[in-house]
């Protein structure tokens, strides 16, 4: 292990010569630009603590659910990877105890992630952030790890080192609609404002009848100080949340729905569910009317407050019972679903859709809806934006795609630039890095296949890579 | 602007240099055919009148609602791009009065439409047909401006002028089943028959229950001269309607519905539904079902006259109600929705499906149908053909796809050729230019990769450019 | 005819050079391997006969339904391709009888198939399997007719021979739950066992309602020795059949149904719809909810005989009734409808989806679920496998497609190895050498791109095109 690991410069770019050769210059025109991170879910804590990473497990394995689920697609059960199971989850296994048993298993099946965009963020993690001599091997697997462990006790790589080092601008964390934001309020003492910024996500609050809303809408009253006892309630509680949000830098809302219907319901049905609700009797069909009412309010209050909003429906979560009984949510058993937003946003649209007040990015993760429904939306409504390519569509191929299918209507300038969306806070460097490269690519192609000017392509190149994401979630009414 | 504004001779041929060689060759083959238009919009009465082209915003902006709503969804207003508001409307602003500004504002955002097909056809328009000195920009506005009113003055870029200088074989328009047909009368009397033909679109008339539709019965019966006073009269109407177009040169009908649903009602119902629609008095699901009963009725007729019958289902018109009520339809506001032709057109398959006096074309604007149902379809059943790729889906990428998807299952002799599909008039040889260039190189990879040697790529090519479009808009049992 | 027809080398691979030359590289290590044919259609009696093929018609053009319905959608009637119609159907065309005729219809049309994989395969066959002198036209029909006729009389021409030839390690049939196994048994005699396996395929049994149901029925009482007078029996004879299956060296099951529902059914009502359609009284929906509850059982059997499960969902067959009354089902006119496998395949999922004695292998001609519905399932579900594209989507566009929107998801190692999915036993060789050679071309790709390093890509190669499919279809639980 003398030699160094170093990763092929050009990886990502278009193989052909003349194109490659553009798209480097491209690439290489926003590769150092500051990472705009405005969606993702770290854990606004990691930085508060600032604690040094644990071992390489509980770092890189256990908690990447992409990472675990392609492991139990072949025969690993979670236990044996460190996931360990829900208290009280009967017949579950205990999990590993031994991290470098689990950094072994990883090791030994790092063939498994050929060709997936996993393979490429971690290759781009332990060469360049983490400075590793070699690609993990059944061989090198004790070595690897006792290299990393070290590398993870320097004061250098804990977590706001790290944050420095990978020159992020702008990070905002995703938070429950309950948070206190006490850790936001002291990571804005210690690194200004504006540095790292919760998101609002109201999600468990506006879907009633499940077993925790009771105690939630409870938790809601004492954290906002309005009584969330009747439906009015609960709306002037959200709205309180909101600017509390705002006053700790929020730029957006994020809704995470099965369906993107957007339809109200009258005041009058909205408080007999919410009422029905509170006394633990949600009738049939009733969660999904409300959830969709209140996707509504949560639009009519993004006209009022500024927070854009973000919505991305279409994931079936805990498709496999006995995964979330056992081990509990983000597990990788949530599985896409057919999407549909042309009628199911019109509510929405009819309402607020020609405002200059709002804002709507919208997400998906059926790619079927890029060039029918979601870049003819954005390419018409003055509130619509078109998020990044999402979750399983985050990848080389799909990246590409995307802008296949919905620059050519959508335009670019209503896309909303990369978001990494990621809990795996090491990894936001190489999934920036590999949206860039594939932008760069399809820039390349266009300029190649004389279709825009090489000096365009460089100024679009730095929208996407940059700018764009600060415009996209700025306050509409700004 | 001393120096001429040059097109890459090359753009939207593939970059790789070998593959870009055989395109090159397999487009120039092709380059010089006359254009087949059988599928537009241009108003007959711009060919008939002969008059010169308005301003430059009259001409290329305000009509063109890929162009405005682009605009519009960076937070333009129809008004601002000179789209004036619907007489009566409330609230509307007034039309932008000075068509300079017009122009000043679309210049100055040329960089919202990088990586569009409305630049790439702008491009082409400015450049070849208007023979402009350079690209629009903030700077060179007013320049543009003055340089493009002065040509659009000379006698040699009247309408016929122009239609001349385009090489244009022969041009469809799309007529309401109500015009009387004079514009094309007294045009086949100035340039003989067959040049600029009328196509057949009832749409109107087969949806019962809007506002107009009462007046529209009784207009049809006028012009017609048979009483439409009850569902026997109404398609016999129809049937006296579809020979005045024939005998005006029309080779096909268009129907442009939401569902591609052809189920046939029995006779008493549609007598029923009729009846009850002039009475105003229309039941809930009549209108979608009278629809899909009125396709079948539509195909029947196909089979007797030969008129190809062209359906393209699948578009939620007006989706903002507040730009229809302000600026009417068209305006840039239409979004696709899934459609379904398997089910849907079975009852028409199944009874005239294999009939040699069928005809039909398909087109979508669901890119996922071509592969699932449309390319199966028309690879099976002699009566239908593939349209080409429409509205959103008429752009490179879009065109590469529709090769990608559909040939392997249906053929090249399945598809009916290129249609422009286009309201702006100077745009159609760009349009037909850019489907030749992408054909080329969808032809020039397969032979690049062996797939098909070169002289039937040059064959399939004269095929795809002139032949087809012409055979297959040809009623099906001469 | 003196020349020798040459096909190209590189055909099918990438056009760039550089990617070339390492697709070349990547295929030429798999090229020779031997050929695991683990689903398709051959008939055993080919086999267990070994008579020379008859004319060339009879062997190519006749029985090949992509041939046939291309030429129908031109056009032709199937009668004269020499199809014949079905005993006692009315209005049909009596079949060719010149097979020569039939032929020449062909080879005049051989530019229909330009661009679709039809010809691909022909080409390979003819030139490669028959070393035809040149490729089909009008001019040569006769001479080649000749020429392959006098080929198809040596006896190294025979079935056996060519399976010898065409380097095929195994082959698995598919066969009626009702067959004898006969023929398998007589050819494991002669080839040993495990070399040409039968597939069991209980899609009629488990469809109730069918005018051919009860007699069905009955022959399965008769062939398993198992009462089938009620629905516990039912069950037992196919449990039965399934043994006999698994002597006779079944690896596997094939279901195809048109929707991929799963949903069981209490007891008591699966009872009571048996007991119905014993009766010839099937209720609206039954027929669909009882095949849903047999793919659960079916899926219940699997885990405890180890028989690996196929499913392909989603084709509406038949879709010409008049096709079908007159020549019978497999005639080109089966059309795909969209499928759904996310919500519909969770009752078996949640309860066999984590065990270690289930597999089942997903087929969809639905391309618009790799990436939304069957990676994400085949990348955290250990049960499921992807299955290769299938039908409509075995062509080099959509092998590639597959690839791209695939991979990056479920891995290479969730999906099951090339199928060939044929009829047309001489075509197996070109089909699995047109994947290999497409697979070549992603390797190579992601080789180029930096993204997988060359010998990672050699190992996956001989994956994809060798070991996956023994793995993916030996018994889970072994």
């Amino acid at each position: 292990m003398t030699e160094l690991w170093q990763l092929d410069p050009d990886r990502a770019l278009p193989a052909e010569p003349s194109t490659r050769d553009l798209a480097r210059t491209i690439y290489r025109h926003a590769a150092a630009l500051p990472l705009v991170s405005m969606h993702g879910h770290v854990d606004v804590g990691l930085f508060a603590a600032n604690q040094p990473f644990g071992d390489p497990a509980e770092l890189l394995i256990t908690p990447d659910h992409y990472l675990v689920r392609m492991l139990v697609s072949q025969g690993y059960r979670h236990s044996q990877l460190g996931v360990p199971p829900r208290e009280g989850a009967q017949g579950a296994d205990a999990a590993e105890q031994d991290p470098r048993a689990v950094w072994r298993r990883f090791c030994e099946n790092w063939h498994l992630f050929r060709g997936t965009p996993t393979r490429y963020w971690l290759e781009h993690e332990l060469a360049e952030i983490f400075e590793l001599s070699a690609p993990p091997s059944a061989a090198n697997a004790d070595a690897l790890y006792d290299e990393l462990s070290a590398t993870l006790q320097r004061e250098d790589f804990r977590p706001l080192a790290l944050l420095e080092r990978m020159n992020v601008e702008i990070l905002a964390t995703t938070d429950s609609a309950l948070s206190d934001l006490s850790g936001h309020a002291a990571l804005a003492r210690k690194l200004g404002a504006g540095r790292i910024v919760p998101t609002f996500r109201p999600d468990s609050l506006v879907h009633v009848g499940h077993q925790a809303w009771p105690a939630e809408v409870a938790q809601l009253a004492e954290v906002s100080g309005v009584d969330t006892g009747d439906y009015a309630g609960f709306l002037a509680a959200l709205r309180s949340r909101r600017r509390a949000f705002i006053e700790a830098g929020a730029r957006a809302t994020d809704h995470g729905h099965l369906s993107a219907d957007t339809t109200p319901l009258p005041v009058a049905t909205a408080e007999r569910i919410y009422r029905d609700a509170l006394h633990g009797d949600v009738q049939p069909g009733d969660t999904e009317a409300f959830a969709a009412h209140m996707l509504f309010q949560m639009a009519e209050m993004s006209t009022e407050d500024g927070l854009v909003m973000q919505l991305h429906p279409g994931v079936l979560r805990n498709h496999s019972s006995d995964i979330y009984r056992q081990y509990g949510p983000d597990q990788g058993f949530d599985v896409p679903v057919r999407v549909e937003f042309t009628r199911n946003l019109r509510p929405v649209l009819e309402k607020f859709g020609l405002s200059r007040h709002f804002r709507c990015i919208l997400f998906t993760t059926d790619e079927t809806v890029y060039s029918r429904e979601l870049a003819p939306l954005a390419g018409a409504y003055p509130s619509i934006r078109l998020g990044a390519p999402w979750w399983f569509l985050d990848s080389p191929e799909q990246m590409l795609r995307f802008r296949q299918s919905a620059v050519e209507t959508a335009g670019f300038y209503n896309t909303s630039g990369f978001v990494d969306d990621t809990r795996a806070f090491a990894s936001i460097p190489a999934r920036h890095d590999l949206s860039r490269r594939i932008d760069a690519g399809y820039l390349a192609r266009l300029v190649a296949e004389g279709r825009l000017p090489m000096d365009e392509a460089l100024d679009t190149m730095v929208d996407l890579a940059h700018r764009l994401a600060l415009t996209a979630y700025a306050a509409p009414n700004n």
